[in-house]
């Protein structure tokens, strides 16, 4: 616990991600988690609508630093729906990324227990992830368990 | 390779999942995956045309063994949208059983490859999923490599 708790939970609140969080370094705060080039604004704005349009079924969160009015972290859950588990809910987290500036203040462990709680309200049994080796302790932290290996196959 | 292996392209088809199949081992099949109670029939229509609504985005497929009439192996992939990559979409799969009286014949690798190619067809940029070590050669057979670790959390 650090003595300005009280002044960060002012300053760095969880919300949804809204459309003007474009023009407040959303897609820059991307680009320190993966490859994304710079998205013009009518294609933010497709891909914004389509994915509001899941409503609660695919959230994506985000902290704005009050003082800066800077996107500073964000991740995003959606809900899948299966057959096993008595037609049940599946929670996948993705793309959780906090800005360098502000690493070191909890505002990952924010971001994933806002994604985490989402799915719990949701109805989901369980909430999955994958991350790198290096990033297993911070996810134990959040109350997450190794449970599997990740494989992929890519196209490009 | 197997001298069996044009015989069985003509008995085991890989289609989409339908309705019916319920009556013909779906339900059963997947409880040799995970935990799956007995699902009544009418929450079964209602997971079925909630997936069905999502079209291309949620496909869940299986192979009928055209001797018996049963369900015999299935997979799923959902398509989720991002704004990394330029805006991109990743295939996810869930859910891959075969049924333990025709194990060895491919059939898994014939699911995974539907899904896979699904997924391309859609535009993704890559394909995930997560799996126990036991089975990790086999999805090195279907070309798939090992990315990260997977994370979870229990709500039940």
């Amino acid at each position: 616990m650090q003595g300005s708790d009280c002044v960060d939970e002012e300053r760095f609140k969880v919300r949804k991600l809204e459309i003007s969080d474009k023009k407040k370094g959303f897609v820059e705060l991307l680009q320190q988690l993966t490859v994304c080039d710079a998205v013009s604004d009518k294609d933010f704005e497709e891909r914004f609508q389509e994915l509001a349009a899941c409503g609660d079924e695919h959230v994506i969160c985000v902290i704005e630093d009050d003082q800066t009015g800077k996107i500073v972290a964000t991740g995003s859950v959606f809900i899948e729906k299966k057959f096993v588990r008595n037609c049940g809910k599946v929670g996948h987290i993705e793309d959780v990324v906090v800005d360098s500036s502000v690493r070191g203040m909890q505002l990952g462990k924010k971001i994933v227990g806002f994604l985490t709680d989402h799915a719990c309200s949701m109805g989901c049994y369980k909430v999955i992830l994958d991350c790198s080796d290096e990033n297993r302790p911070f996810y134990e932290k959040c109350g997450y368990k190794q449970k599997s290996v990740q494989m992929a196959k890519y196209f490009v």
